[in-house]
C-alpha cells in the first residue's frame, strides 16, 4: 500500500513474522477472492451459473494478481474493503469473458465476502497458535521435569512466603496454557463458520436454493454453516478476542515472574537475550529482559483491544455503522499482538538459564523466616494455633529486627525449645517436607498435561 | 457494613435482586465459612481432626452470627476478607470448645478460603443466569415464531437495505443468546473447581495426606479438583468474565435494535415501561425505553470491566499484589450488571409492542428503493450486473430527488420496462420473496434451538 | 521495514496523511536523529565537544541516508529503537570523522532520544490537529448560524421531546469542539519538554554542566526543560491521550448525531460521500454514511487505547519493563486516529445536506405531542403543574393511540378548551417560542466562539 | 436502601470514609435538592415565583427529610434518580403550601437536577483531593530532602543501571503529583459549570427569562454559566475522569516503586501496615504491603473506568439513552477509588521506614557492576566510545560469571589499569559523584515545588 508511509519499526518485536503473513494486506484480499471462487464454484455445482463462467472466476481470484494500493484508496469512498475487490474482480473477468462477470458474487454483499475471508485467515492463525502453544507446553513441561524438586523461595505480595520449587511454578504456568490451548482449540466449531446472508441477511436473492447454496459454499471452504447469518451478530469474534486475551494474560503471568526473579538482586533466572541484544547505549554491564518486556508490554496492551470487541457487539440491525468498521483493524491485531507474545515465551523458555544455587541461597537468606509457617504450626501441637501464631510472629520480628536466624531466636527461649526435639527443629527449618509435596504436585500436573496431549493427538487427524 | 454511607441508589435499576443477594457482603462471609465447615469435615474423615471438632466449627459457620461491619473494618489492616473471619470463626469456635480451635482453617491459607468461597458465589449466579437465558430464549422463541413472516425494513448502515422479517430479527438474537448460555454452560466445570493449596500452594502442611483431604474437601463442596492450586493463574475467572461479557453485549445489540425500532419517527416497537415509569419531570407524553436504556448503559460499561479481569492476570509469583485485589470488586460487579440486564431484557421482551402495520408501513415509505437489488439483479439477466447495478443506482437516485416511486421512475423508461412484464414488475416491488426466505431461515434456527434445549434437558439431571 | 507484509489497506480510511507522515518510521528515526543533532550541538556550545565534531554529526543526522529495514530488524534484540541508531549514526559519523563519532550521544540514554523525539514528533501533530480544529470550528459556526432558527425536533432517548433548532444541536458541537483544542493547547506547556537525564536521570556523566547542557539543549529544540527527566513518570504523555480521547469523543458525538438524522425514515441530513462512494456490492440505492461509521468506529476504538496509556503509568523504577513498551505503539496509534475523524468530520461538514423541509415536517409529524410541555406549563397555570402534566399526559396517550392531533384531543375537552383563549391554544403549537429561545443560545454560543478565536489569534505569534 | 442486600466489604479498604459521604445516596439526593432551592431562591428573585413559595420549598430541600430506599425504588420505572425527587419534593412541598407546590422545579427537566448536583458534589470531591494532594506533597517533599543525598542502586528494566539517590526517586513521585494537583485545580473552572436547560436545552420554558434565571441561579450555587446546556455534551466529566486517572496512575508508580523496593531480597523500605495488619492467616512472619496493594489494585481498575467515561461521549441528540446512565455510577467510583489510593498514599508515606544501610549495600552487592557505564566512559576518553563500551561489557560479563567485583577484573589487564591513575580508578567506583548530581535535581526538583505552592498558596483566598 506504497502511498502511505510505513510504520511497522515494532513489528518484528511485537509480531510473529508468520502471523503477519496471514493478518497481511495480502493475506485479507486472497481471504476475500477466496469466498468469490469458492462462490462461483458452489454456484456452478448447483447448476446457478455455467462451470466455465466459475472456472473464469477463479482463476481471477490470485490476490497476487491486484494492485494493493489502489484498492486501499478505493475503500475510502466505498467504505468497506470487499467492494473495490468485487469491482476489481469483476473487471478482471470480463477481460477473459465478459458474461462470466455477470456471475462474480452473485446472491452474496461485501460483509459475506469480508466476513468469510477473515474467518479463513483466523482458521490460519488459530492453527499457528496450536503449534505454537504445543511448542511451548512441551517447553514447559520438560522444564517443570528438571526443576520438580529444585528448592524456590515461594513468594506471596512480593515477600518471602514458604518454600515450594520452581518445577511448580513451572507447572503453574503450564497448565494455565493448557487451559488456553483448550478454549482455542474448542472455540472452532463455533467461531470457523461460513457467513452468507445477502444483503440484508435472508439470502432472498437466491431463493428457495439459498439453502443449498449455503451448504456447498461451506463444502467448498471447509467451514460450518451456522445457524444463521451473523452480520450484526458478532459475539463468536469477541470470543476469540476474548480466547487470545486469556492466552497473552497468561504468557504475561509467565513474563511478570521470570522479569521478577531476573532482578539483580534476586539473578535466580535470565532470559538470553536475542543474538546481540538486551543492551544499553550508556550502560555496558546491562543485559536487559527484552523479551520479558515484550510479553509484559503486549500484556498490557491486549486487555484494551479485547474491551473494544466487546464494546462493538452491540450493533446496528442487519448491518452497523460503527461497530462493525471498529472490528477491521483491531482483531488482526489482536492475533498479531498474541503470536508475538507467544514467539518470545518460546525463544525465552528454550534458552532460559535456570541458577539452583541462586535459588537455594535465596531461600535460606531471609534466615529462617520462610519456615514460620511450618513452625508455628509444630508448636501448635503444644501451644494451640493462636498461641503458636503470636509466639513465632513475635520471634519473627525479633529475628529480622536483629538480623537473627529465627531457629537460634526460638531457641534461647528454653521453654519453646522444650516443645520439640532437637531432630524435629532440624527438620523445621529443611525445605524437604516443601519440596516433596511440591513435586508431587508437579507430578500431578504433567500427568494431567500428558492425558491432554495424548486427547489432542488422538483427536488430529 | 453500617459506618460506610450507602450507595445504592441505582441498585434496582442495574442489578437484579436475586443477583444481589448472592454477592452481597453476608453472601462473600457465607461462602468463606462454607469452604471452612467443609475443610473442617473433611478433615474430620480423613482422622485429621476430631468429629466432634468439625461439628462443632461447622456449628459455628452460619453468616447471621457474625458482625458484618466489624469484619469489613478488621479487612482494611489485614489487607483481605478472610483473616478477619478465620479469627472471628477461631473466637466462636473456642467459646464453645476452645480444643476445637485449633483445628480451624488448618493446612489452609486466606487465598484458599476466598476463592473457593467465590467459586462457590459464582456456581449460584451461574444457575440464576441459566435460568433466566432459558426463560428469554422461550420468550425470544415465541416472538420470533409468531413474526417469522412479519415483513420488517431491513437495515444496513441505518439505511433502508432490502426487507427481511421482524422474526428473522428476533431469531438472530435468539441465536447469539443460545450460544451465550451454551457458553456459561460449557465453562462449569472448568471453573467450578475447588482453591486449596495452603501457604504457597504445594500443600505442605499436610504432608502425604494432601491429595485425600483436597479430594475429601471437593466432595463436601461439590467442586472439580483443579489440577493444581490457581492462587495466581487467574485465567478461570477472567473466562467467566468474558462470557458474561459476551451475553451482556448480546443483549445489548437487542437493546439497540428495539431502542432504534422505538424511535418517534419509526415507532414499530415500545417498551412497556414499568408501572407508572419511562415519563418525565417537563414532558408529559414521553415514554421513555427505559429497560434498553438500562442494557445499553451495562452494555457500555462491562466491555472495560471485563478487560480489568484480563489486566489483572500477569499475578507476581504464587499471590499476587495489586491484580487479586483488583479483581475482588469487579468480577461480581460484571455479575451484578449481567443479571440486571437480563432482567430487563426478560420483562422488555414479555411485554413488546410490536405494531406490523406501522412495520409495512415504514417499508413501504421509502418508494421502492427498499427493492432495489431485487430489481437491478432482474434487470441483469438482460443488462449484465454492472449495467443494471448503474441503472437501478441512478433511477433510485432520481427517485429519491424527486420524492417518486422507484418503479415509477423505472417504467418510464419504455426500452427499461420491456425487460420484464407487468407481472414481473409487480412481483419484484412486493416483499413476498424477501418475507419467505426470511420464515425459512427463522424455521431454521428456530429448529436448531429446540434441539439445543432439548439436549440441555436431557443433561440435566 | 521491507521484510514484513504490509498491514496498512485502512490506513487512509481511519488516519490523515499528513499525521502518517509524522507517525511513520521516517517520522521516527528523524525524532530521534533530530536529538543526537541537537545534542551535539548544545555541547559543542557548552565547549564540551569540538564544533566539527559536532558539524560533523549534524551533518549524519538525515532520516532518508538510513536503513529503516535493518534499524527495525536490529531494535528486536536491541528491545529499542534508539540503540540501533545511535549505533548506525555513531558508524556514519566514523566514516567521515573517526574522532567525531567518540561524540556521539554523550551524557544520553537511548530513552533520551526516543522520548525526545517523540515529543517532537508530537509537536508537529499537535500543530496539524490544531489547524483541522480551526477549521472544523469554522465550518460548524457557520453552519449553526446559518441553521440558528431553524427547527429540528429535539429528541431525549430517542423520542421527540420538544423542539428546538439545527443550529442548538451544532453549536454544542462546536462548544465542545472548542473546549477539545483548547485542552490540547493548554497542554502543550506541559507536554513539549525535553527528556534528557542520563543512564538514570542523574545526568551523572555531564557533572556540573549538566544544567547548562540542558538548558542549550532545550534552546535548540525549542522545547521547555522540566523539573525533572520523567523516564519513568509518563502522566504527560497519558494526558495528551486522554486530551486526544475527549476530541474523538466529541466528534464521535458529532457524528452520532448526524447518523441518526441521516436514517431513511428520518432524513433530515444526508453525509455526501468521498467522490464515487458510499455504495453497496449489492444494493444500488444505497448511499451510506461512511464517513460517520469511519469517526464511530474510531470513536469505539480510542477510549480503550487511551485506557492503555492510563495503565501504562506504574512503570518500575527509573525506567520500566513493560509499561514503555507498551506506549511505544500505542500513542502514535491514538494520534493517527484522531486525525483521520477530524478529517472525516471536515469533510463531513463541508459538503452536508441539510433538509429543512423535513426536519420541519418530522417536527410535526408527531400530531403536536412534542408540544405538550409546553401546554402542559399553559394549563398549569389554571390547574397546577400535577393535574395539568396528568391531564396532558393523558391526552397524549389518547392521541397517540388514535393518530389524531394533541390539540384536537383537548379542544374537544369543553373544560380544558376554556383554559386558554383561542390565540393562545394556537401559539402553544407553534415552534417559535422554542425556536427563539434557541436562537439567543446559538447567538451566545457563537460569540463565545468567536471570542475564544479572537483570543487565540492574538495569542500566536 | 434498605431493600438491597449490602455490598460494601470493601470499601474501607479501597475508598476514603470522606469522599465515601459526598457520593452517598444521600450526597447525590442533597445535590438535587441543594438544586432545587437554588432555582426556587432564583426564580423568586427574577419575580417568576412567590419569594413565600421559595421559602417553603427551600425549607423542603434536606436530605434527611426522605426515605432513600423509596426514591431508589421509584427510580427503576422512572429511569432516573431526579424524577422520583422532585415528586416526593412537592408532595412535601404541597402539604406546607399546596401553591407553593406549583412552582417546584419550573423551567427544569431532570437532568439539569442531576448534573447540578454531580457537580457540586464533585466540588466537594475536588476539595477533599486538593486537601490530599497537598498533603502528601508536604510529606514527599520532606522524605526527597530528607534523603537528597542518600544512595540508591538506580534500576532500569529491573536490573542495576548506575546509582542514583533515594531523594531523586521520590522528588519524581512528588514532581509528578503536583502535576496532577495542577491539572485538577486547572479543570475547575471548565467543570464546575451549571446545568440549565429545560427539556431539550432551549429553555424555551421561561422565554426572554432565561438568560437572567440562568446567571441568578449560577450565583447562587456558586456555579460558572457554560456556553450552553451541554446534556449530550459530556466531555468535561470524561476530562475529570481522565485527571483523577492520571492522580491514580501516578499514585500507582509510586506503589510499583516502594513494593519492589520492599521485597524480602531487597528490603531497602518496608510500609509499616495498618494497626494490626498486614498478616497472613498461615505465614507468621508476614508484614504484607497492604496499602501498595491497594493502590495498585486501583491503579489497575480506574484506567478501565476512565475509558468508559470516554466511551460514553457519543450521546445520542438532546439527551442520551445508554452513554448518559452509564456515567451514573462510574464517575463516583472514579472518585471514590482515588480517594482510597491517595488515603493510602498519605499513610504509607507517612509512615514508611527506609533503611539506608541497605540502600547502600544493594548498590554495592553487584560488585562494581553499577558503576560500568562510568568506567566505560572514562576509557572513552583514551580508547574511543565504541572499543571503550566493549571493552567494559566483556569485564562485566567475565565479573559477573567469576562472581569477582568489576574493577579486579579490570586491573588485572595491566594495558586497561594503566589508563587511569590509581585515583581515578578508585573515584569511579565511588557514588559521590552521582549522588551530587542526584542531590542537583532533587534540590532543582524542590524548589519547583515551592515556587508551586507558593503561588497556589497567593491564589486561595
Amino acid at each position: 500500500v506504497n502511498d502511505v508511509p510505513t510504520n511497522q519499526w515494532f513489528d518484528l518485536l511485537f509480531r510473529a513474522p508468520a502471523m503477519s503473513r496471514v493478518f497481511s494486506d495480502r493475506g485479507r484480499l486472497q481471504g476475500i477472492l477466496d469466498f468469490e471462487a469458492a462462490l462461483a464454484r458452489a454456484q456452478a455445482r448447483a447448476g446457478l451459473i455455467p462451470a466455465a463462467a466459475a472456472q473464469t472466476i477463479c482463476g481471477c481470484c490470485r490476490a497476487e494478481d491486484y494492485d494493493l494500493a489502489a484498492l486501499a484508496q478505493a475503500s475510502v469512498a466505498a467504505g468497506n474493503s470487499a467492494i473495490p475487490v468485487v469491482a476489481a474482480l469483476t473487471r478482471q473477468v470480463a477481460t477473459s469473458d465478459e458474461a462470466a462477470a455477470y456471475h462474480v458474487h452473485t446472491g452474496a454483499t461485501s460483509q459475506d465476502a469480508m466476513d468469510t475471508g477473515l474467518v479463513l485467515q483466523m482458521r490460519q492463525a488459530l492453527e499457528l497458535l496450536a503449534t505454537d502453544c504445543h511448542g511451548l507446553g512441551e517447553q514447559l513441561a520438560q522444564l517443570a521435569a528438571e526443576h520438580r524438586a529444585t528448592p524456590l523461595a515461594g513468594r506471596t505480595w512480593l515477600q518471602h512466603a514458604a518454600p515450594t520449587t520452581f518445577g511448580l511454578k513451572v507447572a503453574g504456568w503450564l497448565s494455565a496454557l493448557d487451559r488456553c490451548a483448550g478454549r482455542l482449540a474448542d472455540l472452532r466449531p463455533r467461531v470457523l463458520v461460513l457467513q452468507f446472508g445477502g444483503a440484508t441477511g435472508t439470502l432472498a436473492a437466491l431463493g428457495d436454493r439459498a439453502a443449498q447454496v449455503t451448504s456447498l459454499l461451506a463444502e467448498e471452504l471447509g467451514l460450518q454453516v451456522p445457524d444463521l447469518p451473523w452480520h450484526a451478530q458478532r459475539d463468536r469474534l469477541a470470543e476469540v478476542a476474548a480466547a487470545l486475551g486469556l492466552l497473552v494474560g497468561t504468557l504475561g503471568k509467565m513474563a511478570r515472574d521470570l522479569a521478577l526473579l531476573a532482578q539483580t538482586e534476586i539473578a535466580e533466572v535470565a532470559e538470553l537475550p536475542p543474538a546481540g541484544g538486551g543492551g544499553s547505549t550508556s550502560m555496558p554491564q546491562k543485559s536487559n529482559p527484552v523479551g520479558c518486556a515484550a510479553i509484559l508490554a503486549t500484556a498490557t496492551r491486549v486487555p484494551a483491544l479485547v474491551s473494544i470487541m466487546f464494546s462493538t457487539l452491540p450493533q446496528e440491525h442487519e448491518r452497523a455503522l460503527g461497530g462493525w468498521q471498529a472490528e477491521w483493524e483491531t482483531l488482526p491485531e489482536i492475533f498479531l499482538l498474541a503470536s508475538g507474545a507467544l514467539a518470545h515465551a518460546r525463544r525465552i523458555i528454550g534458552s532460559l538459564r535456570v541458577d539452583p544455587h541462586r535459588l537455594r541461597a535465596n531461600l535460606e537468606a531471609s534466615r529462617g523466616l520462610i519456615y514460620a509457617q511450618t513452625v508455628a504450626d509444630a508448636l501448635a501441637r503444644s501451644l494451640g494455633h493462636a498461641a503458636a501464631h503470636d509466639l513465632v510472629r513475635r520471634a519473627s520480628h525479633q529475628a529480622a529486627r536483629q538480623e537473627r536466624h529465627l531457629r537460634d531466636v526460638l531457641l534461647e527461649d528454653q521453654q519453646c525449645a522444650a516443645y520439640l526435639s532437637p531432630a524435629e527443629w532440624e527438620q523445621l527449618f529443611d525445605p524437604r517436607g516443601h519440596v516433596d509435596a511440591a513435586a508431587r504436585l508437579v507430578d500431578q500436573a504433567l500427568a494431567a498435561h500428558q492425558a491432554r496431549a495424548a486427547a489432542v493427538g488422538k483427536a488430529a487427524p
